[in-house]
């Protein structure tokens, strides 16, 4: 019988203390404008099932503009990750999102795990998502990986290409800092978790096999809002992750308006994009 | 690593603007009268599955009458998909489904997935579907694919085959206009969603894997109904799919009664058939 | 393309119109003591799964001996369905519920679902069972497939051996009569579904695969009568399928009472062992 | 076709009729302290998928000093089970527990289902647990089988090392004595349920396929109270199996503190630790 495996782990430390600015705890909303992007790095003959792609489209077609249209009505900033591919298919989904004053992250160019590429193809992908919002003068702060699937590796690739943030690892619910070590410099990671995650609880199509439940906005919302009242304890992060083509349908969509009233409704919770939390944990200046 | 895919859309517009003629939202009801069709699809074998095949033959057997008698005590007419080869087992649902003056479209002759099939196979399915409706004089203006699993080439094939209105895709929530090319007639979109699907919820045999869950008809209403309410402020179609062997079980069946009677007590909701849609949709004369 | 293939249907006819002797529909609540057999149906090999069977075993070691009190308790006699293996292997089960005066029908010997054995297998099966039976003195009326799961055939050899009921099939809600044809004698059908089945709702071990979900008892009450309470205005038997080592759990069993306090409350719902309804069924004079 | 297998049951006797001390039902807290041992037993490659490994690490990071600290506050003693690879990579976890003042058993070496080992290979797992928590000078009473998954064999090796009782078999809800045989000490056996385990309800990860659902914390709650509320007409041992990692989450850790709550307004349960139930079993001297 072997030993088992180390684990190596990065060198993590604290926030500094004052990261909340005295709230009880901080939500934010993000949304990862996956559109066509997981069934393709499934298999690329997906391409070809018209139906699926359409489910996918649904996403940056309707979903965005309406997703839009609700945040601005409730006046709250939030981020959107963009794989390369979708701002290639979808340019105009980008620029919406840009107009409207959010953030954008990036969420790799392909969304193949990253577990599945060697570290050469982890870095292709990397500079091929960077070109991407390049092309339209974003320059991400931060990132997040394909169905939170990263290495170490990962994480020497992003403070080496800049980025200063990252969400995609679930040890904690508090954010942290990362120092990659080597010389690198240090990031924050914003971290979630799948109970606060849209995808586990909408999602379905017939193949490739993405999920087999359909539950009920009202359950949902359910799993958001007590978590946010009880992360009030714990002083912790409540970051919501929402798919445009699952959550941007409409009795879906009412959930947003939802959480961010009862956030709100809370009196000692403070909503904020990503890139606001990671510059508090970082102690830059704050992101314009 | 290759590039991605490119998508091939066909070319789409907008309804007429007053396509809901002043409605807030459209409601339609639809039947798939499957039988055993989808699951002699995955494997002709089961045909011997004595079990099973009773499981599907519910549907027409129980499920249909019971479905007419409701949808004429509610005065509701709704739009009922046959595959051709339910047609050719169950002559007598067809006949009754006619009698009680629903609409009938085509739901492809043998329910086998179009995204499985080569052109050649795609027409040829298409072609005896149309034949096992046109036995008993049925030209259907509408078509759903199997598991609303359908490709590029199947427009094609149905502007060809004079089909008017499709059912089957997903990048929207409000009915559209799909332009084939190539000198084909314009195409009338009335689109679905797995969460208006009863298949999701109640859908379990032992084999094949059809589905796993078993949920309460209280939760598909509230499905239905939270949809139905929130597309009241988008202008949305909501387009109820229901399949006789899973609805047409008495408590499942009240949810048919139970949506309609909120659609009309929202006071600005229309009830219509897919055709009547299509119509408004197309600029067509409406149906007889 | 093949042609589609036909279906060979048992030939079958209506029970007498009085069957339901005035009331708005049956109940009817039965039990298949399944214990070990449907996890060794499998594969044997796990048979030394110490866990798995004790998970089992809890069937008739604990939930055999609480369902009888509570069935004295409340006054309600039952149909119980033993595998030929469980009763060698649990004898004093089989034992009690004869004591406490309950029905005894056969569910095959080895719980092999009956589509993956020859004609001759299914005959060599049929006859353990009955064997096992016979050696505790019973001849059963009744039968129910593993899984629900039957050919043409197996109804062929029901009558063959004097089976005089079966409750297998899902094409209707109200029981019937079959014809097997070739001179055998006729065989009441008293159908079942999913819905009304514990195991959909409850079954899990971690190997092999016989579910996933592990669902509140409140969600299986509702269900439970939710169909009978729907089932008064169709006329039809709501036949329960519990097993022991699913819902002899304390707060599972609960369910059965309450079940029976609400058919009980309604008025017009009578309660009746299987064999009482098969009985009616065939005119046949009622079951001692 | 072959005989079905004999099962080999271990021989099993009542515990002292006042074992629960003039109580209705004995509610018992237990802490599995998995870690990432579950996955790594599946493959040690996903030790470099970064993301589930901090999905697991949560349990010891985050979840084990929130639940030292609730249950500090409600002053309940508990047992937490550890695997002897997460002693090795956690110190610090488990001398948290012990400082606490709370029970430790063991939870095998490497999280392996034991009826995938050899003889041989269980027994060098049982030593390496032994061992590593050795190291830390604790002595365990009690085991616990990964996945509730062991053999007869188990049982033998159990008693021969010492331990006094066991909790992974399922055919009661009431403990009992289990007699080993051949000269060996007798041991207590403290039965489980999926349905008292957070597992089934909350365990997903994107690879390997550790569960699929991920329900509401108020339906797991129920699932609790219910079978507590229900076992105190069947004398029964209310055993809730907690994972750090899943339910140290905020809004499922107040899951915890309600089911405490409950316990004690019932006025007639008492709440014990599983080494004290299994003195009691075994008319031991209560453990210090």
């Amino acid at each position: 019988m072997s030993d088992t495996p180390r684990l190596d782990w990065p060198s993590r430390r604290d926030p500094p203390p004052d990261w909340r600015r005295g709230a009880a705890a901080v939500a934010a909303l993000s949304f990862d404008v996956d559109a066509e992007t997981p069934i393709l790095a499934v298999d690329e003959r997906y391409a070809t099932h018209l139906s699926t792609m359409s489910h996918q489209a649904y996403g940056p077609r309707v979903g965005i503009p309406r997703i839009l249209e609700l945040l601005a009505r409730l006046e709250v900033r939030s981020t959107f990750f963009f794989p390369g591919a979708t701002v290639e298919r979808w340019p105009d989904a980008l620029s919406a999102v840009l107009e409207a004053g959010h953030e954008v992250a990036l969420h790799s160019h392909r969304h193949v795990p990253l577990v599945q590429l060697s570290p050469d193809e982890q870095r292709a992908d990397l500079e091929r998502g960077l070109a991407a919002l390049a092309a339209h003068g974003v320059t991400p702060a931060g990132y997040r990986a394909p169905l939170w699937q990263q290495t170490r590796y990962t994480l020497d690739l992003l403070a080496e290409y800049g980025i200063r943030w990252d969400s995609s690892l679930m040890d904690d619910d508090r954010p942290y800092v990362i120092d990659p070590g080597a010389g690198r410099p240090a990031l924050a990671e914003l971290p979630v978790h799948w109970s606060l995650d849209d995808w586990e609880q909408y999602a379905f199509v017939p193949e490739p096999d993405i999920g087999q439940n359909i539950e009920l906005p009202r359950k949902v919302l359910e799993l958001w809002t007590g978590e946010l009242e009880a992360m009030r304890a714990t002083g912790s992060l409540c970051l919501i992750c929402c798919h445009p083509f699952l959550t941007g349908r409409p009795s879906r969509l009412r959930n947003v308006e939802r959480f961010v009233e009862f956030a709100r409704g809370l009196g000692d919770v403070e909503l904020l994009t990503c890139g606001e939390v990671a510059a508090r944990v970082l102690d830059d200046p704050a992101p314009s």
